[in-house]
């Protein structure tokens, strides 16, 4: 599919407290490249995603065992990108293959930090990455390692910038304690999910650190795997993942959600419908533009198995920007989860 | 009533990574000393807590408009106390008079943290606290201001350590970014509320503060005022407290918690009774042993209107030690709040 | 003249990145008490600021010889008003007497400013002011000096916050450097002119220092020493001093104005007049409500000789959040002199 | 033609407080070299600097797109000078092609810095330039950034000090505030326009950073681009650049300088005349002699399309020592435009 005429211009954002433009919405490889989508179709994805103005494509070594830096890697020499127009990242904790012996090659010991940048970077085809994150937070690892291995990448030119990816809040702040401490840099970005049913942490739980730190986000997961796309709307099919039992590990914890939990979260979507019929726009837009209008995140990151998703959500740009206060609070109204106000001073 | 014979020998632990100690159940002034106990029930507490080896009484600015710190410091003088026996507390952020101007009489300005310190002292009539609390989190001053703020009491002697209550966790490990890189001392101890019902704080978000920075706790409302005692069993009186929905401000959340759901954990809290029974304790002693079950509490507060309350929840000091992982799991299992495990490691 | 019953709310702001709040108007006594404003017309018109909700009252050491902090320390002990309620400031750099030798009781040596900060506290009757002030930068002293003069004041509890007043933007960043390199408090207030015939410096010099330094501003001559209030409209009375040429030291320069220029400006300030009766307010209402509208403002600095003045000046409060950016933008047409942008970043 | 036989020597002076020496006066790429000067003319001029002495050449990579630089580069490999012999400089802000995507290929994030240095050095055919300039200032940048990010060009061995072009003062000492805070390295000179038509920021917005920080300066454009040369003295040619309003960026302003503003300039210029009569030099000789006669200047950034122009300029090493005070005293009645003197300390 050719890229539509009409699309609108791609939104640029600095990264948190720095000097770094991301396009607003992203492309990353995450249960996509390298895995269930063909070496074909991630070409595909990528040229439509930078003929569209992205510039921001995130890796980690963790997705499909490495082999989605392998193959973003090779996109872009295919395409003859300029390495300067293009903002890469990758992550580092899991490993590059389950098949590994575990023992140094998951955690953020100075040790796996160093071999797993120099693994992805020969993956990825690249002489450094722009971002680098912290993929979870290790709490075997003192942070002092952690903050020296992540200054030590940047230092020797294999990074430009590092964050972290669900860590805590308090995690965040210590790192910058020691950060500043060593008088080294401290972690830039945070990479959580971020959608209309998973809001408290970026929302709540980071609040003080967008003005303590300049923390910037760049959150996955904006339409919480399809769920807020509606595509569920009539039922979870038999087999699909949503019919058995997840446990996922968010912000720190081991959460179950269980086939009822998923129909209930279904049921509340389905009311947000109508809004989405309004606007005139499909749901997953309005899921997408709902995670746009939140000045603290810096980017979007999207999956895309196609061309089309693409164009499509690159409507979010435009409608995040109709998203009124009042709308905004009829939103609130049916999801039912925002977080309180953090109080400022008391009475 | 005089002090029974059999009460076991007071315990004195190491407030957080300090080498200073303190009771591990202390005496504090709020909602009684100052307000609905006279002054003559206030001494015969305080002195039967002295008794009783309690080191640590706890006061604030805010406690009854100031009256508080009055009538505790008389009675320091009144037993002739030595000074150095004793580890006094207090408090600022809420000014001591609500009839004042506002507006640099709450918070924790420079202006306010001085100027309140110097009233504070005036009313115990002392030359210094042990512990100087920031009473809540202000975040409408920088934080180098406070840290400095509370560093300069510390400088000119007139408290000793320094610490916060209810702050959230990346606020703690932000004022020890401050001080490490001014050079100065960090918060050394929070004081939350903890029991049986409110864990998370304690448990889940100051997790990594323990270790990190050596973070002690004092923690209050052990009984969560009185529901935990079981006294409520057979229903809220009309009139009382818990009839009415309550409006707390607790980790910087406003809660409204409403007579139904009161009545909810009244029915939880009755489940508590067996156990309390084969441990052959009252259920408010052994809601008090719970919580100095927990390593990473320092003092847990106690509230008494009479000498009573003081020697029955001596008997915790004993009960604690009974509470094996086995009674522990029981109890998880009957409060069914218990915050998953903080991840370590990943696979 | 009684208090009259419809004034405006008194506003209040945080001195630039601070936990401190003042009024944004205040009260000076430059040029008017302990000068030709006898003591009782003084009492008048601090009770009367007072009642209107003015917090802040500013002094200086070279105000009328020391007359302004004698008589102004004297109204707050006669009137009984408690200290927390107050933000007193005073400034060093110019001694309290030009009969004195001159040698040592001038500029910022570590010797003026501590002998200089006794000698004020003793004529104000205080232990403390809230805030001190470097008068005018002293380029013969080191900075450090200077920076460690300053911070000497703060730890000894002789004042709470410190600042300058007509510094170039450099000095200050360069005070920051050296308190950040000491690990010292840098200053967080600057007094500057500001009104709207004098705009260079808070628009533009001092631009980048508000979210470098969070530096707050507490402005004087609002009115341009009633230039703005459109009282010379019909010319300048001979032997008033805008007869003669006046020479002024302004941020850094000896500046001369001449008879001929004053009138120029008058003409251009006749100009105004049609938009402050369109609002229906007085010509020197709408000039202190301008220099309110600026958010770097923290408070505006205004000298009175009664309390009628007082009284009206308050109107400017409603005033100011009328003037919408279009009656800004005729304002700038009017004046001709606002500085150009500062550019963030090129193309 | 070849080099005369009576040039002065060439003088060599510290790079502000540096132990590096440059020549007095240098030769830059700017508008020439890569541009309308061919390679064969940019290869005469350099040679004969060279001859002359000069060793420091002055780049950017947004001269003539890049161009420059490559021209520049060749030069040094043609004429086989030995690497220690030069001085050589360049610049980051603008990215080296106008054609690229723009997102992060300009400003002073890290990305571009380092970037757009390996570009630079790639074009230049050099390990490292001695002298790197941030070319503008970025205010979207953080301080703290743009300072390691400069640190980390020196620390990486591609450059061995670095500097500012056309920064505000207070954003020079605020760059020495960081590099203080963090133990690195601050800018050691600036490169500001300065000729006898543009005073200000030389002699008094950066006075107080001579001694302060030791800033040493680089100076370009001494001749106004050619109007102090008084070549114009007849009227500005239709077609000429002046003969169009110019609008341009100078220190963080855009300004307008029509038509009648240039022949008031030019006329202004023409009193020049017989002071250059008496000294026996052209006007463009004294230009740049008056640019020398400073002493915190380091050296004057000549352009030159002939190796004639940099011979006649030589003789400014000569004339500058003639420049008396009276002499001096004259030219600025004539200039009018001497910014008065900083005060040192008042009364």
């Amino acid at each position: 599919m050719a890229k539509p005429d009409n699309l609108p211009e791609m939104e640029y954002r600095f990264l948190g407290r720095s000097g770094l433009q991301v396009s607003a919405i992203s492309l990353g490889g995450w249960l996509t490249y390298g895995g269930h989508v063909d070496r074909e179709g991630t070409f595909a994805c990528m040229k439509a995603a930078y003929d569209c103005g992205v510039n921001f494509f995130d890796c980690a070594e963790g997705y499909a065992d490495g082999e989605s830096e392998r193959v973003m890697g090779e996109a872009i020499r295919k395409f003859g990108w300029k390495r300067n127009d293009l903002v890469i990242s990758t992550k580092l904790y899991w490993g590059a293959a389950f098949s590994d012996r575990k023992i140094n090659n998951v955690g953020l010991s100075r040790k796996h930090v160093i071999e797993g940048m120099d693994a992805s970077l020969k993956r990825l085809g690249l002489d450094y990455v722009d971002l680098i994150y912290a993929h979870r937070p290790d709490r075997h690892t003192p942070m002092e390692e952690i903050v020296r291995a992540f200054n030590h990448l940047i230092n020797t030119g294999k990074a430009l910038y590092w964050g972290t990816s669900e860590w805590d809040a308090d995690e965040i702040a210590s790192a910058w304690r020691w950060a500043d401490k060593l008088n080294l840099i401290g972690p830039l970005m945070e990479q959580p999910r971020y959608n209309m049913l998973e809001r408290f942490q970026v929302e709540r739980e980071y609040a003080h650190l967008y003005r303590e730190v300049g923390l910037g986000l760049t959150v996955f997961s904006p339409m919480r795997q399809g769920i807020l796309s509606g595509k569920y709307k009539n039922g979870i099919p038999e087999g699909s993942r949503f019919a058995q039992t997840q446990v996922e590990f968010i912000a720190g914890f081991w959460k179950q959600t269980g086939k009822e939990e998923w129909q209930a979260i279904i049921e509340q979507v389905k009311k947000l419908e109508p809004i989405a019929e309004r606007l005139g726009v499909k749901q997953s837009v309005l899921a997408l533009a709902w995670v746009l209008a939140n000045p603290n995140v810096s980017s979007a990151i999207t999956g895309a198995s196609s061309p089309e998703q693409i164009y499509e959500n690159m409507e979010a740009l435009r409608v995040y920007k109709k998203l009124t206060p009042e709308i905004m609070a009829e939103i609130d109204e049916v999801l039912n989860n925002k977080p309180p106000e953090v109080m400022m001073r008391f009475p």
